[in-house]
């Protein structure tokens, strides 16, 4: 019996759809799953393909070429170790164990040690797109060993999304842990991206009083310029759903209460960690987490007041949407800028060496994120690759130019309305932060010095200095 | 010869000042460091004092009264595990060992739990006041078995700070590392008031164009109102004092690069991991971060654009400050109600049991946010323990209905002026989601339905659903 090219553990949706786009790219494919009714299902609602089932762990790694390929796609946690631990002892050197799950970096650091002494090579792989991506053309961001991945790549090139140019969505992102840490940073900017979308909606709706069918119209227009995206487009789609019971929009249908899975939680946590400055994407997840106090909030709205009525009579509505448009526009770049800041000191600190115009390539395609604009990120890395700041290449200044005064208006007037707008303030006060030669960060470390003899540094000469705040000082003379 | 009523191992300044603090309220002290010089140096320095060198832990175990009351002073982490190891064979049942350096909580729950198994009591005690409430009264935030801490109650209680009423700033917390909880998030809530006040500087240096002088007399009054507060009163401190070397205010001296010790960072971070809201706390965090990229900043303020120049004839300055006043106080509440709500949610998850109203009593001397406000915070637990969030005890919905106009224009102004304003601008956003009983979560719950089937609750019924987004469902007719 002939060997197949490539085996998938785990027949859930997204194993499922994995080994079936395989499949269609021209591969033999085994599959395997925990429990065998699974594996039963999958071929019987697929005949005719070269999918080839197995039922124990022995007949499934035997069935496979050697040096053997086998994704997991297993839910990830403990899920993980025990698939790795149930395939271990049937492995040879040089096998390529790859885990496709949403798996935190650090266990795959973890995992990549462990298994390298092994001799097993492991590959940590993003993949984004959900269901769909995964059966027609994800983004996939591998990490792991250079030589691994090569001997992988002909096939995730084959089964990932292809940009616009047709360059499939798939790197060799760095060792270990990278392309997990990527695909973290990835999901955390899909919560910055879609809390902005929220709060775009919210002004509408709750400022200028527009309607649903009003504001789908303003999606679908604002999709055909630089905003272009799935999510701006997918919000559109949304916003001209009804629901068949009621006859109401969906978004009217739909509670306010959103759930999250932790990867947003992660990203943020890891930018504490490495000390970069992540406020958008951390105030998008604790958007969530307000969103989710639905009954403490329906109780405050009963005792807490109201803002004082606006003055709407003045207000050119086209030209505020105009605003809001650019505002939005203006705070997914401060976002983009935080979290792509934030990839540069963890590469720095895990030895990573990422190369970001790559990393804003494969998101072109096939990924939640997927924009237009992805391709000035590629343009700003590759004009110079050590850049430090996204703020600081000429396209994004120019955009901040064009772009600061709508968003300073759309941020004040929201703040006098009060609509809550918590990303699209926090992108207004790290851009005023980020320009800022001088902080008020000279109160702060005077404050620590003054209670902690913390020390200081000082503006006209080298060192740190701890300062007798108790002695008094006298004003001088002029 | 005759046993020491309590040991302190640690004799750097924190542990120094609070052997010195006990002995001043007439009890013996055995002390004890790793290099005995610097154990020397103390007792040299302070002839005269109850206080007993010992040069072995052998020495020191011995030379204490039985059950044994050892209050370790060194730095958190490793050398907490090491002292503890070397103590360890030397104790007996029922002995008491007290860490009072800042512990990660997580660390105290485990070390808890190893000692319980040798049947040593544990207490892991904040102890906030920094060198100088060391010495003369810190508010202290002991956790711990019940039984042990009666047995130190009456020592920790004479230390303490006390209130403007008289009572001692210490209580029971909780059990294993509930005290180190609460120090923690006390840390936290501290970056939040350094933040909120950086920034009413800066509105007031930067947009009305005031003198360090000015500014000063601006925090001396404000230190005499609501306002009152340790922080707010070193601030005008600060403002009035001169670098000796060069004439300039110290401030001017200062540079504009904050530390931090992780400790707000780890308030961010477990509030991340509860699901709790902490933007305000975070963003500060967030802008010492920012603070600390001068360089990046210094080059970033020459590429990128000043907003456009405001109109300041018409600008009532003295109107406009006290609208600043109001504003830090609203922030302020909006802060605490955040770290407040924290408390509760971890407590429930860890099986606490706080006492929210004791909590915010012990803070009233003694520590860095000690302030007259406080008294309000206990009062309202006081009223109804089980306050769900600050926000809703009415003397802070009356705060926020007469400042809530106030907070709204300073930070519209500071985002039309380009002042930065992460916290303030933050608190306003926290209020509006907070007092929302409708927000634009419906759109997020119904994008992650349409690309992840990660399904949606509805307004209308109970229930979980998720909508067949690509099926086209048609407009109703009316």
């Amino acid at each position: 019996m002939s060997k197949q090219q490539i085996g998938v553990v785990g027949m859930a949706v997204m194993g499922k759809n994995l080994a079936l786009n395989i499949e269609s790219r021209g591969y033999s494919v085994s599959v395997f799953n925990r429990s065998g009714s699974k594996t039963e299902q999958v071929i019987a609602e697929n005949p005719g393909k070269k999918l080839v089932p197995t039922f124990t762990i022995e007949e499934f790694v035997d069935s496979l070429e050697k040096p053997r390929r086998i994704m997991m796609m297993v839910k990830a946690g403990e899920a993980t170790d025990k698939t790795i631990q149930s395939l271990l002892p049937h492995l040879d050197k040089g096998d390529v164990l790859i885990d496709g799950g949403n798996t935190f970096y650090k266990d795959t650091i973890r995992r990549s040690k462990e298994l390298e002494n092994s001799g097993i090579n492991f590959i940590g792989t993003g993949v984004s797109g959900g269901e769909e991506g995964a059966l027609k053309g994800p983004s996939i961001m591998p990490g792991g060993q250079k030589e691994a991945y090569d001997l992988v790549a002909p096939i995730l090139e084959k089964i990932s999304a292809k940009a616009p140019d047709g360059e499939p969505c798939v790197a060799y992102i760095g060792k270990d842990g990278a392309g997990h840490y990527v695909k973290m940073v990835h999901n955390g900017i899909e919560y910055g991206d879609m809390q902005l979308i929220a709060e775009a909606y919210d002004i509408m709706h709750k400022y200028l009083g527009m309607s649903v069918e009003e504001i789908a119209a303003v999606f679908i227009e604002w999709n055909k310029g630089e905003l272009d995206s799935f999510l701006i487009d997918i919000t559109a789609d949304i916003l001209t759903k009804y629901d068949p019971e009621t006859g109401k929009p969906m978004v009217d249908i739909i509670l306010d209460r959103a759930g999250n899975k932790g990867t947003g939680k992660w990203t943020s946590q890891s930018a504490l960690d490495v000390g970069v400055p992540l406020p958008l994407i951390t105030e998008s997840v604790f958007a969530r987490y307000i969103s989710a106090l639905k009954d403490e909030r329906v109780a405050a709205s009963k005792v807490l007041p109201q803002p004082a009525a606006v003055d709407m009579s003045k207000v050119d509505k086209k030209a505020f949407i105009e605003n809001i448009r650019k505002g939005l526009y203006f705070s997914k770049i401060m976002s983009y800028a935080q979290g792509f800041a934030q990839m540069r000191v963890a590469s720095e600190e895990n030895d990573w060496d990422l190369n970001y115009g790559e990393i804003a390539k494969i998101w072109r395609a096939g990924c939640i994120i997927r924009a237009q604009f992805l391709q000035n990120i590629t343009d700003a890395y590759e004009k110079n690759p050590a850049l430090q700041n996204l703020l600081l290449d000429d396209y994004f200044v120019n955009i901040t130019k064009d772009y600061q005064g709508a968003v300073r208006e759309v941020v004040a007037t929201a703040v006098v309305a009060g609509v809550p707008v918590p990303t699209f303030s926090s992108a207004v006060a790290y851009f005023d932060s980020y320009r800022s030669a001088v902080l008020p960060a000279n109160i702060i470390q005077a404050q620590r010095d003054y209670f902690g003899a913390h020390t200081y540094e000082r503006t006209d000469k080298a060192g740190t200095y701890h300062f007798e705040w108790d002695k008094e000082v006298e004003v001088p003379q002029d």
